[in-house]
Parts: structure tokens; sequence; C-alpha cells
């Protein structure tokens, strides 16, 4: 089986490393991924500017490909351009910091697992839920697991899963948990100040608050020591509310 | 009421101008927009860079506010911080060129209305559904048809409208249709191309490509000569997959 790995903190990360480490004992994995860290750039792609790539040794002298872009440019050139494969799935990630709730927007990890996904091939994207992620080989080894499970099991085209891991060594975490996205969110507020000429600047604050008390939700399901899974739909239609727009009379 | 309308192509795009004109005979207007042209930019925020704002004069000396950021950012800092009111309701547009299909991933336009309605205000983002775009005026009037109704019957949190509007005056506009996201997707390829010092490059295409026969679709709908309003939800959760998933066994 063949596996694209690709992320969003650029292609040097630890994050990736260990994941590509892992996967490599079960899959011939190629990685794709951006050349500098490309967070909260969510589903970006670059359309204005060329994208260059260049050949990078990652560790044990293992090759790599570095793009400019984003992370959904990785994947969308790795997959038409690059590889002399179609994957059979694609793994981003690990990355370090929640992707749950209101992230799921922000998220440049979580986005290449969705440009798969528009592509027709099953995807997990994968993050240590903790703003000091340290211990990435236990998300390794769960995305390990998931991707086997993924390729026995098949996913429905147009989803893929976003898991959330404990920052945690194996044994600590409690076992897996089918969630939904929840309420977390970025820290709601702007830091206001000023320059050294004296002119007003603002700094969004990013830390991540784990709202929400259903254990059903992905924060709080890691809060409480599990895994997080959640599968992800890429058609946003709100279907419940088709009827009762039609009832409106726009009065064009 | 108070509206606050914002973009990607930059405060001092076109199918902003006619936007905002429009919606001045009925509300308040306040303008918070990029720089610059910022489309594909999806629903990236600015965390590792400040934020500047200027004040800019628009058309007839209106003022708006200017943002070195993300159309996301742009209605964070809005909201959080720039207005002395909470909007009633937040429109994006006129994005000259086709939100629909694969697009509303890539989209700023469309994102600038999912930030919105994250912080729990309504929202519509508006197109003229056409690469060549000149006709705003037409879709500037069905924004404001579409948002005086949104204020009388609401939506439901984290949901918002995404219109896509035909390319002509409103006489050869067949009418509305409520629709869900399509098949559209963008152009599937990239040129590689080599610099003038050989070395390879890659420009991904960007034309949309407007599959899908069925009448329901937003693509379709607009090809046939409607304007095409979907209404898209916040939450990704792929709610049917639930069950399917729990009863993998992920040998955790």
């Amino acid at each position: 089986m063949r596996a694209l790995v690709t992320n969003d903190d650029g292609i040097h990360a630890p994050g990736l490393r260990v994941l590509r480490e892992r996967l490599a004992r079960d899959w011939d994995v190629r990685v794709v991924a951006p050349d500098r860290e490309r967070s909260a750039v969510a589903h970006g792609i670059t359309l204005h500017q060329p994208l260059r790539i260049f050949t990078v040794d990652l560790d044990n002298g293992h090759p790599g490909i570095s793009v400019s872009g984003t992370p959904a440019d990785c994947v969308k050139l790795a997959v038409l351009e690059l590889l002399d494969f179609r994957p059979d799935i694609v793994f981003s990630g690990i990355n370090p910091g929640p992707n749950v709730g209101v992230n799921l927007n922000y998220s440049g990890t979580v986005s290449a697992a969705r440009e798969a996904a528009i592509l027709g091939i099953p995807a997990i994207a994968v993050s240590v839920c903790s703003p000091e992620a340290r211990h990435f080989e236990a998300a390794a080894e769960c995305a390990a697991l998931l991707g086997a499970k993924v390729l026995e099991h098949g996913l429905p085209r147009g989803t893929f899963l976003n898991v959330n891991v404990p920052d945690g060594d194996r044994g600590e975490i409690r076992g897996v948990k089918i969630s939904r996205q929840g309420g977390a969110r970025l820290e709601e507020a702007f830091h206001k100040r000023f320059d050294p000429r004296n002119l007003v600047y603002y700094w969004q604050g990013s830390e991540t608050h784990l709202f929400g008390e259903d254990p059903e939700e992905d924060g709080v399901a890691v809060r409480e020591g599990y895994i997080s899974v959640t599968p992800v739909r890429c058609d946003m239609t709100e279907y419940a509310l088709l009827e009762d727009l039609a009832s409106w009379e726009i009065g064009w």
C-alpha cells in the first residue's frame, strides 16, 4: 500500500518525521510537504504564484519533496503531477496542537486531508491535542492503526477522518472515541499594541479553549483522555434549510 | 439596521463598491476589507503577524477600514475590535467569479461569511458567477433583497447563505433557485514550465468547470440563468458515519 504524507508545519517538522517513520514500517511512504511552516492557512491554494519544488533529505537519507505552497497545494500537486502512482491513502500531520471545534476551519493540516478527499483519496488528519505537544509516538501509532482500518473498510467519497490524540504515552490514553466537531474555539481576542513609531497594530490570540461538556464532542473526548476520531464531510450544504428557504418570497 | 461589508478582492475592488452603494440605501453600512487582493486564501487567519489597519477613502468620500490580513481576519477584527456596534448582518463580495462546488473550500469570499456565522451573525456571500464578471448591479440588488429576508426570517446559528448570480442585467436573470453545493471544480491541472534558469516550476490552472446536470446544484442553476442560493453549514461532522466508525475494531 502506498501513502502520501504531508503537513502544515513544514517538511522538517518533528511530527511529520515521527509519522513517516511509523508508517514506513507498513507502507511505501512518500512525503510532499510545505517548505516552511504554513499553519492557519486553512484550505488556501496558490493561484497567483508559481510553485517551486525541491528534493530534500529527511531523516536517515529518506527523500522528500518540499513545495513552496500550502498543504492543499502539496496534495494537489503530489497527486496530479509529482507522484508516479495514485496514493491509497493520505496522512496529514502530526500537528502539534489541537485541531478540534472551530479550528477545523483554520487548520492547514485538516485542509490537506480535505483536499485528498475531494480528489477521491481516503485521508486522515492527525494532531496531538495540546499546544505543547511532545508525544508524537502514540499519535503515529494511532494513525497507522486507523489507516489500516480505513483501507479495510473504505470511507465514503467526500469524507475523511480528523483525529486528535492526547499528549501522552500510549499507556496513558484511555481509548478511542468517535466524536463530532464541537464547540472548541480560538481565543476570541486581539491584543491591541503600539509599535515603536506609536502606530497601532493588532495581534490575534491563538490559544484554543476546549469549551463544551458533551463527551461526544472532539475537544471534550480528548480532555477526558481519549483519542477523538471525527468523520468530516466535504459537502457543506445545510440540507435542513433547503425547504425553508424555498418558502421565502425573495421578490426577484 | 447595520451591515458590515467585506470581500476577498481588496477594499478598492469594484464589486465591493457596487454592493456598498446599493446596501447604503437601506442600511448603515461599514466596510472592513483586505488591503489587497486575497482570493483563494480560504479561511486562513493571521496568527504569526500583526495586523495593521488604515482608514481609506472609498467612493464619494465614504470611509472604509483596510486590514493587512485575510477576509476572515477582517470579520473577526471588525466584530471584536473595530466596530462600535455588533452588525446585524455581514455581506461578503461581490466576488467576480464563480463560488460554486469545490470553490467553497478555497474562497475567501465564502470564508468571510463563514467567519461571521461562527461569530453568530447572519451572513451572505455574493458572487457574480463568471470569470469575466461585469454586471455587479443585479447581484447587489439580489444581496439587498436577500439581506432583508434574512433579517426578517433569521438564519439558524452556524449557517449562512452562498449566493451566485449570473453575469447579466436584472431582466436577463430568470429567478432564484435554492440549491445545494454541486460538483463544479477548478481545472485539475498544473502547467509545468521552465524559468529563465531552466528550473522547473508549476502553475495551477484556475478555470472553474461547471460540471453536473442536476438543476438542484449551484453551478447548474446559474448555468441555466438562475440566481443560486445555497444554505451552508459550519458543522463539518458527517453524522451518517458516526455509527459505522464506532463499529470498527481499531485495536488501541
